[in-house]
């Protein structure tokens, strides 16, 4: 079924422990876009501005699975740009600038060959700007956002009117507490499973996920990742493997969901043991497989 | 097979957002036996004051598998005291007081009766006393030990050593990362794994556990409890059910071990539902095991 994600495409600047990227290919719709690509073709819509550098979007581009039709690139506007620092302990980081530019603008227009869209994710904006994203589209199977902490914070209003209309949302623990005002992350889960049509995923970074769906919780570990040389984009990738292996088998049932962020948590396992999308573009579909092959058994008990 | 527990015993007061406990009864090796003693007969070695108030301990004397031929009242001395406030945020405490009394003398003897156990857990205190106890043991199948930030610190070469002669160390995550200066918890985990002889378990409390053995990890989800009202001794409970496992099978290879952490995992779930030990004295291994099938039930991906 068709695949369709909103969300930014950024130049990143990335420090870590084990290195550096200096203005690689970014943005939360280039991770989710590439990883969604293994389970399922992709539509992407975002903007750049007319100082994106020739042959910067090239690894979408070569991508058979990814329709860049829903690209912009936006003349007098310059890119988004984000350079993060992360520490030692690569759970934590650092953001050492961020330039909103293209991003601080309107949004992208969602062509009209795409408006048919089935599955939708709409990553982490302006709470406004999704619902407008959402309101262009005919009549999606299922829709899923991101948030974060700035929008619970500054748009609390717009964005529990997203959420009435939307089927799932993913974010952070953190912010489910934010949004909940429960203490009890499991409580706070479910509370937002409730705001949504269907199912809420709290991520919990190295610590895993839990999905809320049914008014029940199913927690999943993170995978024990050895190797972790830049986990920007990971949360992008969690998507993306989850709503790529749903878009794919075009169910949405408890059981499909359950397997689908294991897809997702795999997915991420991979992305973030290289810089940018270094590691997924030299991997296929089986790769991930054999990883979600290890990590059921290592999560048999 | 026999399990044998040396640890404290303690008068606990909890403060938590659910409410308080005053002078509880408490203590590593109180939480530890009471647990493992569903699972299979428990002998307890323990100190306490002589201001220890009578039927303090009637829970522990009324259970028919735990032995408390090892217990000592110690005439001239006082029991150990601990006073935590728990925050709104149940996974974060403050501790308001601690007398260690008793513990800060020297530790009980073994009695002779006691000396051929099988299954031995250490629970955590000094490292040389640790030790000591170890010495005083014949032959045992499986030792297990529980450590704390301030031995790190204070007592690493005597704590280096004791993980030498011992088959199992259990600890928290920010321990983990301070015994092997690692910044990435799954090589700090393998690092300890091979320090002992046989496997390391890393608790992470709300986020569950991993167990390393055999340079493997092993990742578990915490149990998605909605209800925590007292998490004080919950990892007392992970490793009192873990190793009453073990001890009940008689094996330790990796599979017994993957599902005596799940066991584990379920006990310490219960046991936070109220304050002290009152959930446990309301249950039986039935309420374990209900428990178990769900927790299987939803990890399952």
């Amino acid at each position: 079924m068709s695949l369709l994600v909103t969300g930014s495409i950024g130049i990143d600047t990335v420090e870590a422990p084990s290195g550096k990227a200096v203005d690689a290919l970014g943005g939360s719709s280039v991770y989710f876009a590439y990883a969604a690509g293994f389970f399922t073709p992709v539509r992407l819509v975002g903007v750049v501005g007319e100082d994106c550098p020739d042959g910067f979007l090239k690894p979408l581009e070569d991508n058979p699975n990814i329709d860049m039709g829903g690209l912009e690139v936006r003349q007098g506007s310059k890119t988004f740009r984000w350079h993060g620092r992360y520490h030692e302990d690569v759970n934590q980081r650092d953001t050492i600038s961020v330039e909103l530019n293209v991003l601080g603008e309107r949004g992208p227009d969602i062509p009209g060959r795409f408006r048919d869209s089935e599955y939708v994710f709409l990553a982490n904006t302006h709470p406004g700007l999704q619902a407008e994203l959402l309101g262009q589209l005919q009549s999606p199977t299922l829709v899923v956002a991101d948030t974060m902490d700035l929008w619970i914070e500054t748009e609390r209003e717009l964005l529990l009117n997203l959420l009435d209309n939307i089927d799932g949302l993913v974010l952070n623990d953190s912010e489910a507490i934010q949004l909940t005002g429960k203490s009890n992350l499991i409580e706070a889960g479910l509370e937002i499973a409730g705001l949504v049509k269907r199912f809420c995923v709290v991520k919990k970074g190295q610590h895993g996920a839990i999905l809320f769906v049914n008014e029940r919780a199913y927690p999943l570990p993170g995978y024990p990742a050895r190797k972790v040389a830049d986990p920007t984009g990971a949360g992008d990738c969690f998507a993306g493997g989850m709503m790529g292996y749903l878009a794919a088998e075009d169910r949405v049932d408890d059981e499909t969901l359950r397997r689908a962020i294991a897809y997702g948590t795999v997915t991420a396992s991979l992305e973030l043991e290289e810089f940018s999308l270094n590691k997924l573009m030299k991997i296929d579909r089986n790769a991930i497989n054999t990883r979600l092959d290890e990590f059921l058994e290592m999560t048999k008990f």
